[in-house]
C-alpha cells in the first residue's frame, strides 16, 4: 500500500492533492496555493470524483476566505464571488457546489471557521464512504451468496476519487477484505482511462486481482458468463435513482439488464439532488475534442475531426438493481427475472 | 479523394499495400516482396479488414509460387507450406484462408496461373463489395425512408478493409452518392482505433460528413435520439447468421435493439462460414496486451497489468435486423416492434 492516505488534504497554508494526470506512471502531489490554481486542477481532472470535488470545492473556499480575510463586506463579497467561481469549474458536479456552498455558510464567523468545517467534511466523507460502500456490499452478497465475486467496474470510484476510501471500489474494498472477490474487471474508461491509468492503479496498491478491458468488451464478457456484477458510482443521482455516471455506464446497464446481472450504483447522501425528479432535467457536460482525437499528445484522427465526447450519459433507475447511499436503499430498479428466464 | 484507389495491389514482382498503421499521421504505401514480410504486415494491421485478407492471402500464394516454382514435388510442397503458414497468421480471419485456397487451386498450373487467380479476386472484390453494400442500401432506405440518415458504424469496413469500395462503409457510400446521409457517427473503436483513424480518414476524404465518438457513447447517442440505424461489417458469418465481428459490435447490437434502431450487418459471401451452423463454435482471438496497456508507446496502466482484449465478439442473429451479402439477404433476426411500443 502507497504512503498517503488522502487523495485531497490542508497542509498549512495550501491545498494538497495527488496528481492524477501523472498515475499510473508517476506518483505526485500537487501544491495549490490559490483558487485559481485549485480551477486549474479541477478542469484538467487532476483532482477528480464527486466526493474529492466536495472536499475541493470546501477546502477552496477556506483558501479564498484566508487570501481575502472575511471582515468586511467588500472582503466578504470578494470571498463570495470567488466561490462562485470555484463552483462553476465542472457545472455537472452536484458535491463541488456542495461543498463550496457548506464551506461559505461559516464565512462570517471567519477563516478559521471556514478551515474548520472544510476539515470536517474530509472526515466525514470517508466515514460516508464507508458506510454507503458496506451498504453495497451487503446488498451483492445477498444477490450472489455462492462463490467469490467477479465484479465489473467502470471508471475510477476509488480512494482517488474520494478522500480515503471510495464508493463502488470501496464496496470491492469491503467484499475482498472478506475473500469474496474473485476478480475485478475494470473498464478501461475512455477517453481520459481512469479505469486502466487509475482503478487498476488502486487495485494493484490494495492487491486485489484485476483485468482491464476496453469498455466495448464489457457486454461480451457478459455474455460469455464471466461477469457476477456490476457496481459503479455517480456523479449525480436524481430523486427517482435516475444516475448520471461517466459516459458508458448507460450501455453497461442496458447490458446487464440483458443477461440479468445485478447493477448496484454507490453513491453518498451529498450526490443524490432531491430537487431534480428524475433524469429527464440532467445536463450533460460535453467534453473537448481533443480528449478524442488526440492520445498521450499524438493525433489518432485526421486534423478537424468533429467530435462527440458526452462527460456523462444518463441511466433510467428501471435499469438498476438499486442506489445505495450511506443511509441503505435509495431507490430499487428492476426486479430480477424469475429463474426460469436466465 | 487520395489517388491511390486500391489499398492491396500487385506490381511487377511485390504485393503492394497502403500501410494502415501509418494512417492518418501519413498516407504511406508498402511494398511487401516475401511471404515472411507479408504474413508480419497482417499480424500488425497493416493491412486488415475480411476482404483485404482475402486478396492478401491469395497474392502471398503468387509470391510464394514465384519465388520457388512449381515444377517439382518438393516446390509445390513448398508452396502448399507457405500458404499454411499464411493462411494462420489470423486464425479468425475466414477470408484469409479462403483467399490463400483459391489461388492454391491454380499452383498445379503455374506461377502465372496462381497470379492471374489472384488478380482476378482483386477485380472481383470492387463488385462483390458494391452489389451486397448496394442490397444493405437499399433495406436501411426501406426502413427509414423519411429524411437524411444518422447512421452509427464500428470499425472500419471501407476501402482500406477491402480492396477498392467497402462494405458498410460501401453501404455509406451508397447512400451519400444518393444524398440520404445526413452524418456519420463513426465509433472510434478501441483498442486500435480504426474508426478514428482509418474511418474517419475515409469519411473526411470522400466528403462526407461525420463525428467520431468514444465506442461507450454509442448507447447514449442512440438514447439521446442521434441515431437512426447502425450499419457494420463481418469477420466472419455463420450459416444461420450468427456474427463475429469487431470487438464491441455485441454490445451496440444490444443497446439497438433496446431503441428499435434498424442494425445491419454487411459482408461479402466469402465472409459466410457455412460449416458453421452458429455462433457457438466461434473461437475468438485474443490479442496482446499492450493494446491495452500502452497507447502510442506510452504506459497507461500500472507494469504487469493483466487484460481482456478480446479481438472480436458475436451477435446473435436475434438482435440483427439483417445480414446482407452481394446475394442480397442472408438471414434475418429481430422483427420491428409494433410502432407502440416505441
Amino acid at each position: 500500500m502507497s504512503r498517503v492516505t488522502r487523495t485531497i488534504d490542508w497542509d498549512t497554508d495550501a491545498v494538497v492533492i495527488i496528481d492524477q494526470t501523472a498515475l499510473p506512471g508517476a506518483f505526485r502531489t500537487l501544491r495549490l496555493d490559490t483558487v485559481d490554481e485549485l480551477i486549474d486542477a479541477i478542469r484538467r481532472l487532476a483532482v477528480r470524483g464527486a466526493p474529492a470535488l466536495g472536499a475541493a470545492g470546501a477546502l477552496g473556499v477556506a483558501l479564498a476566505a484566508r487570501k481575502h480575510g472575511t471582515a468586511s463586506p467588500e472582503a466578504l463579497a470578494t470571498v463570495r464571488a470567488e466561490a462562485d467561481r470555484l463552483a462553476r469549474a465542472r457545472p455537472t458536479a452536484v458535491n463541488l457546489r456542495h461543498g463550496v456552498e457548506r464551506a461559505l455558510a461559516f464565512v462570517e464567523h471567519g477563516p478559521d471557521a471556514v478551515l474548520a468545517e472544510a476539515l470536517a467534511m474530509l472526515d466525514e466523507d470517508e466515514r460516508v464512504n464507508r458506510a454507503a460502500s458496506r451498504h453495497a456490499a451487503d446488498l451483492l452478497l445477498s444477490r450472489c451468496p455462492d462463490r467469490p465475486l467477479r465484479v465489473l467496474t467502470h471508471c475510477n470510484t476509488g480512494r482517488l476519487a474520494t478522500v480515503a476510501w471510495g464508493t463502488a471500489l470501496g464496496t470491492i474494498r469491503h467484499l475482498h477484505a472478506e475473500g469474496r472477490i474473485d476478480v475485478v474487471l475494470a473498464d478501461e474508461t475512455r477517453p481520459l482511462l481512469q479505469g486502466s491509468r487509475l482503478t487498476a492503479w488502486e487495485l494493484a496498491d490494495a492487491g486485489i486481482p484485476y483485468r482491464v478491458l476496453p469498455d466495448s468488451a464489457a457486454a461480451s464478457a457478459m455474455a460469455r458468463g464471466m461477469v457476477d456484477c456490476v457496481v459503479v458510482g455517480a456523479d449525480r443521482v436524481a430523486a427517482n435513482g435516475d444516475t448520471a455516471n461517466k459516459i458508458g455506464t448507460y450501455g453497461l446497464a442496458v447490458a446487464a439488464a440483458r443477461h440479468d446481472l445485478p447493477f448496484v450504483v454507490v453513491a453518498t447522501e451529498s450526490t443524490v439532488d432531491r430537487k431534480l425528479p428524475d433524469g429527464s432535467g440532467i445536463v450533460v457536460e460535453e467534453r473537448a475534442g481533443e480528449e478524442i482525437t488526440h492520445v498521450a499528445g499524438v493525433a489518432v484522427a485526421p486534423e478537424g475531426t468533429p467530435v462527440f465526447n458526452p462527460a456523462f450519459d444518463v441511466t433510467p433507475v428501471e435499469l438498476l438493481t438499486a442506489v445505495v447511499t450511506e443511509h441503505g436503499v435509495l431507490a430499487e430498479g428492476r426486479p430480477r427475472k424469475p429463474a426460469l428466464g436466465r
